[in-house]
């Protein structure tokens, strides 16, 4: 992937407040790949003290969305159009790391997936699985 | 609904850092149906200046579980187990509000639905809709 | 909503063999709106003897597709980008009735919903909801 | 993955009249996966001559149904919670082949997913992919 991609990917990151709200880092990125990682922040959990659906799914959502942007011209951003989020474990643990997938690039729609993954001592568990559709804009 | 039904939901949202985080306010609940109200903070946004996914699936999300959890006893807690989520609109305006309704009440699964509108100097635009599956689980 | 419309509507439901094979019938169309009903042949089937899972999705999908194709130009088919189902019943009873409704119109994606009612002895209980997403394609 | 199992699944899929109506095979189980086989019969076809979503999606949802079903106690038959499917392109082809896996067993609920593949002189196209929830129910 060349730099001028990575970079526009950088700097779409670096202006989602959201992400810097929850502490998330743009791990890597990748052609139709993206990694996003996340403390649990004590701001950011749901009533039972575990990091709360709109974490695991902001991260996720993030993710899958840079994967797509990885196969569009600079010219473009992109927006979810819709996504589905199958919570499968309680978000505990050191820190959440989502890796976003593109299934079919598109002109008009991406599919995308994503999965988010605790992390606790080393242990890695599958907290959430998403599947979803980007829709590319002008930027 | 009674004062112990609408006492637990209140303990349980005031429990949920997340929504203190995205300043939301539980703003009304009846019987199967939960309204959530929230700013559109600074740090909230996505890349583009307007509310992010995460901010309008939170609150959709919480007031859908909370929909849920009026159906259910006072020893349980609702968790979700999936939610889908369709954006149809920018997250702009004055603020954001999501109505959870139930679609299926259920001693194993609720099926809920909610609806978020972006308000701006009165007028209302609906920006997503949810369909989603709550789990009953013990406090 | 004009002859025209209402005409190219028909036309393509009656070249979809598939509703033919389950005994669908496009029972109204409105703008915006489009209801088909179908019997639960005894080849329409799941393992317990219900209606199966693809027989209430078929109809759904076809019905949402056909209420946003009433918001099209003549000169425009649409598929299925997406769609989700939540199955709420047993699809047993006389006949099944999907009820497809347009949330948002739009010229690059059309957001629809589509519940199923199941009818026995004139009484109606609701066995699926669906929420997806109809693209506009060149006829 | 032993012979009852095995057996009562084949059992299952058999009774499943609408398996047969679309001519569709239980190609292979194995624990956490099924594949299901189908022809793109003259009587499952959509407006534009491919095969309907409905089909897609009958597979779809059956192999990943069958796939859940696998790690289930021999009492126990599985029904759809709910299930959403991507379509990525048009199902044409020589046969459409379905591929279902377990994401994560539970006893209460799996969480499960399907691939759709068109396979034309060899090749194959991903056509759609499935994400859903499946429900053990006793006998």
């Amino acid at each position: 992937m060349d730099n001028a991609n990575r970079t526009r990917i950088e700097e779409s990151f670096a202006a989602q407040s959201m992400m810097c709200t929850l502490g998330a880092k743009l791990y890597s990125i990748d052609l139709a790949q993206a990694v996003i990682t996340a403390p649990i922040l004590p701001g950011a959990l749901q009533q039972q003290g575990f990091g709360h659906a709109g974490l695991t799914f902001s991260i996720g959502d993030s993710a899958a969305g840079y994967a797509a942007l990885t196969t569009l011209p600079l010219d473009s951003e992109v927006v979810t159009a819709e996504i589905k989020i199958n919570l499968l474990a309680p978000a505990k643990g050191d820190f959440l790391r989502a890796t976003g997938r593109v299934v079919k690039p598109g002109k008009r729609l991406i599919v995308v997936t994503a999965e988010v993954h605790a992390i606790a001592a080393g242990e890695e568990t599958l907290v959430a699985v998403l599947l979803g559709t980007m829709v590319p804009v002008p930027v």
